[in-house]
């Protein structure tokens, strides 16, 4: 019996060396799985093949998605709505994830994306950093985001200080129907925190209240929410559904993802505060086959007699889990599955062809970037109508 | 000895029926008494008389008056910052008494006023308001604000929810450097009180930094700012002066006024929530003569001889009070304080000249009141450049 428990909250993951136990932790948020059922479901609606990060089981967990699809079945409107706390300049590949899953849900539904970045939260949350340069941070993060593909006429980015004014009323909402003791039991703050800490989680609920962008729904009130995030969001709408009802407001629906591992293993996300245990999207070539090889934990055999005998671990490999995250190519992705665990492949092998796909994914991320001028920063944060069918 | 303390807070004033204790308040908050000599330099440095309200020692406490008045002194720029909280559609008496004497600073001293409206505040503090509720008491009140007859050109008009982006990098920093136990402790809240209500005060900070203005004060930082308002809300102005010089901001001065009695005596101010202890703005002539006759604390004598032989009590006497407030007429307030003070008047009288003098203040208040349109409020309320000399 493991008697350590997994801490999973927005500011901290720690799990055994298998990875978090997110069936624990269902139970524990109490929120349900992603079924069979659900992904059949979206291909029928859209008529397109499920995204690899559904088919694999990466977005596992949700609350209320069945009310999305629904709406979706009866063609009604719904929105999407993520967001990126800009704690750094660089992203990571685990940061893509969850723009990724966004981007392709915004194509097959044909639906509006709200894109919040809580340079605010940063700042409160990390005493060394300044105002202004969470504001750098937020417009190289949106740079980044626009790269990953998202519809300019069907995408509204924010940065909380540019678009409180429309956030404020349904912020101060929020905070007049929750008490600091509730804060503090979702999120282990105390009375030593900053007010400001304190204040915020409010905030990230107010985007999920479609009233929160009259210039995208117009009059039209409770448009249905879906959030794709991962899974250590979740205390933040498990306090948005609480409170909803009481200010008249729908519940949003959330999609949760697994946590993009770690290059040292499973037990902990990737993250931006220690650049050995991440892939950048700035990375060169070189730096990327440094880092696989290097440091991407293998649960491949001890020796290579061993590797032929009884195969990887592919639960805890991270260069495997990369591969699941990232390689659209199911068929290969099989042969890895079957060959690697059979141990007919080695670990070395593998890792080239992680090499391979996170060179060229990279590479073609900064292409894209490139081509996002300063301009279309502005276009995608101007208030704005979109192209959105009510 | 009197064993029971005042208790003055934002939220609550209670004292023995001679009035707060002032000095000792002085004392205990911290703020330094407001001196003839401050009078008599306010008078050498704008070449008029004291405002009575300064000259009766009503404004009796502040902090860093004398770097306003060394601001003063070298024609270096400063503005005046106050306030209201909109908790109700009609103000009283005692509302007014901040905004006649920053009326009179404005003009003599030609600097600019800043009037924060605090929506945001009253929607959080009290259950039973709606946003919608609070925002038609905001409008309503800026109409009674502007009757006072405040210079369109040197005047901005906010409330928290229209300008609180140009509120927030502020009220972010004044936010992330208080923690929750400070705001607890400086106002006795606990964790079973809203997040709204610990997240708010620093927010009363913000509009005393100069920054906060930039279409007023333009490049120019670190205006000095001047802060009259009634002690109760110096709670707000200890933690900005604390906060200040951590964020790199001048503190702002303040500049403290007494309570303005309850009609049924000095243990409490005047207060909205009780109607019979207030006279309001939109009371008829019949209601003032009903109030002051019925209602206003009398320190006279108990029977006419017994008034005769001793004389009024003018301390805790309201109507003595009331026109020490509101009178202008220096010599008819010291007539009236020899004879009523000896007997020789009785409370009759000086309700008789207390009613007049009020009935004329409310009509001639009615009168410009109607003056002020919805177009003027939309002008006083517009982000724009005021005529200041910086």
């Amino acid at each position: 019996m493991d008697l350590i428990e997994d801490i999973v909250t927005p500011f901290n993951i720690q799990a055994s060396e298998k990875g978090v136990d997110y069936d624990k932790l269902i139970a524990q948020f109490g929120c349900q799985k992603v079924l069979p059922a659900h992904i059949k479901e979206i291909e029928e609606i859209t008529g397109k093949k499920a995204h690899h990060l559904l088919r694999r089981g990466i977005y596992f967990a949700h609350r209320d998605l069945e009310m999305i699809l629904n709406t979706a079945k009866m063609k009604k409107p719904f929105y999407l709505y993520t967001g990126r706390g800009p704690s750094s300049a660089a992203l990571h590949l685990g940061h893509m994830i969850p723009f990724i899953l966004n981007k392709w849900l915004q194509e097959v539904f044909d639906v509006p994306v709200v894109i919040q970045i809580t340079d605010d939260e940063k700042y409160l949350y990390r005493q060394e950093l300044s105002l202004e340069q969470v504001k750098h941070f937020s417009r190289e993060n949106i740079r980044d985001i626009i790269a990953c593909g998202f519809d300019l006429n069907k995408t509204f980015i924010f940065t909380d200080t540019s678009y409180i004014n429309f956030l404020y009323p349904n912020f101060l909402k929020m905070q007049k129907h929750l008490t600091v003791n509730q804060i503090f039991g979702c999120f282990g703050f105390n009375g030593s925190d900053c007010v400001g800490k304190i204040a915020y989680p409010p905030l990230q609920a107010v985007p999920a209240f479609s009233n929160s962008f009259p210039h995208i729904f117009r009059n039209k009130n409770d448009i249905p929410c879906l959030i794709p995030e991962a899974i250590d969001q979740d205390p933040y709408f498990r306090l948005t559904r609480d409170i909803a009802p009481k200010i008249n407001y729908l519940k949003p629906a959330v999609l949760h993802a697994k946590f993009f591992p770690a290059l040292q293993g499973l037990h902990t996300k990737m993250s931006a505060s220690d650049e050995n245990t991440a892939i950048y999207l700035t990375d060169s070539k070189k730096e990327i086959e440094r880092k696989i090889k290097s440091f991407a934990f293998s649960g491949g055999g001890k020796t290579l007699q061993d590797h032929r005998e009884k195969g990887a671990n592919l639960e805890v490999d991270v260069p495997f889990q990369y591969l699941s995250f990232l390689m659209e190519d199911d068929e290969r992705l099989d042969e890895i599955r079957q060959k690697y665990g059979k141990g007919e492949i080695t670990t070395g092998e593998v890792k080239k062809d992680l090499i391979g796909l996170l060179q060229k994914l990279v590479e073609d991320h900064k292409v894209k970037k490139k081509e996002v001028t300063d301009e279309l920063i502005d276009k995608f944060m101007e208030i704005r109508e979109l192209d959105v069918k009510l």
